[in-house]
């Protein structure tokens, strides 16, 4: 497989390596110090799945001179705020055969890529697996929740190479799945994001103490109806099927392991950099605005994010 | 005149310190350091109106031991939210010829004094100055934005008495006026807070700021939209009268002279110090419900304020 990872940091570059390592051609596109370290010395993968060294990986800083059809797959990896622009970059190298995946969090990538390329060559990921940049050339993987689950939106797309897609992928050692329902998968991890990301961010607290008092129970809750109730409308089905349930599963099951755990938002706020909001809360007040539901929740916690941000200056 | 204040902090040892210097018999009841520094040495009152040593006032812990009757004024300045417990205490001091005054923040206090005393011995005062504690027995007066108002709530109660306790004020020194519309000039001042303190506090940004992006201008909207919708239902008037008027009032002539200054919500937070949120934007949300008024923006910063309380330990 010719595979293109666009934004390879942390993730992309996880991603990318153990492809290469399994002997796709991997191309990386980052950051010019990541870039220029993993050409110079390969790309040092340490962490729960072991250590390696990946040299077998092309690197560059931008997609500009790359060719239609140079790719059987292209990885957009990019943070959700910056896939219009990743899209726009990737979109002439795309022919008849390429598929374009969009290996990230949050609501709203599929639809840009879809756009631009077609549904028809979108696929949908969802990655529930920690990884960071120790250094440029280095990563660490830090944990994996759930194999990442890969699927197509709607009869148009080509199932069966995206199963093939899912057993390479699952053969270079990168636990992976195929699913029917990439659209419920992902919109479950942004009902878990969307409900517990801002509050940790604006509140400065772990998980587990918004299970401390109601008032951020309530205000869960109402992130979860206001989600529900938008998904409906947009028929989308979602897993547990009702929000009562979903609640319950947040509260009783998800968030209990995860007690200790803060929002990456927090960290974004702590490093001043900008937040995947957009993608999450923001995603859920955008559908509902489309589709006519009030979600005063989600618009506010979006509201406050987005003003944190501005606060310090991240704009 | 007979004056007792209760919850002599800051404000109340102002108001208390210059009602004895003309001549009142004044008693105030704080916190012990702060009371027996101003027994021993004498209330300092530095700041904006002078320098003055007040010697002529009685100090207490508690009001166990007192006469009912033995006052012709109690002046209630504890926080908002001790309200309940002071109006408890000072119940069985009032007679026929008491009147009891709320000189303080937010509403809903003159609800619970009305309820232990009856309308007709209540008073509200809406005060606008700053003052504060420098060490136990000595404050210091900061700013001073407008006359203190006092006015009662309805026919039953003597409006000529109150307009001689604030004539007795004003001779003492305190710029005080007597206001027939009590509950539109303290409804106003909760809307300028209700918009302002919890933003400020939770963003930790200065009221300057609020206005910077459209994402806060947005809440403030939404703050003062539902405060205004609230006042109608229970037909409070307002000033000015419809909130798209108070909006452009708020934004363009009362946030630019503060834009520097942050929330004492903010304050409060820094000390983990309980904010006054169920005063603000907490009444407004209590008194939509039993309206039938839905606030989702007061009830959600509400909600945001007793979270971060909760998890900076102040409960």
């Amino acid at each position: 497989m010719r595979v293109l990872i666009l934004g390879a940091g942390a993730m992309g570059s996880a991603v990318g390596g153990f492809l290469a390592d399994a002997g796709h051609e991997v191309t990386l596109v980052g950051r010019q110090s990541h870039m220029r370290a993993v050409e110079e010395r390969g790309l040092f993968i340490t962490g729960i799945w072991g250590e390696r060294l990946v040299r077998r990986l092309t690197t560059r800083t931008t997609v500009s001179g790359l060719k239609a059809g140079a790719f059987d797959l292209i990885l957009i990896t990019v943070k959700s705020y910056n896939t219009a622009e990743a899209v726009r970059s990737i979109a002439p190298l795309v022919d008849e055969n390429t598929l374009v995946c969009s290996y990230q969090n949050g609501l709203g990538n599929a639809e840009l890529i879809a756009e631009a390329v077609g549904w028809e060559r979108t696929v949908g990921a969802r990655a529930i697996f920690g990884v960071r940049v120790l250094e440029p050339g280095s990563i660490e993987i830090t944990v994996i929740a759930n194999p990442t689950a890969l699927g197509v939106y709607g009869p148009s797309a080509p199932a069966d190479r995206v199963r093939a897609i899912v057993a390479a992928m699952e053969a270079a050692g990168l636990p992976t799945v195929y699913t029917d329902e990439i659209a419920t998968v992902l919109w479950s991890k942004v009902a878990y994001n969307s409900a517990l990301n801002p509050l940790s961010a604006l509140l400065d607290v772990p998980y587990g103490a918004l299970l401390d008092t109601d008032h951020t129970r309530r205000i869960m809750i109402e992130v979860v109806e206001e989600l529900y109730a938008v998904a409906k409308a947009m028929a989308v089905p979602l897993r547990p099927a009702g929000a009562d349930e979903y609640i319950t599963l947040l509260f009783d099951e998800l968030i209990p392991p995860t007690a200790a755990h803060y929002a990456s938002m927090r960290e974004d706020f702590v490093h001043r950099r900008r937040t995947e909001i957009d993608a999450l809360n923001g995603a859920v007040c955008g559908y509902g605005e489309e589709y006519g539901v009030p979600c005063p929740t989600n618009t506010l916690l979006t509201r406050l994010v987005r003003a944190r941000e501005h606060a310090l200056g991240v704009w």
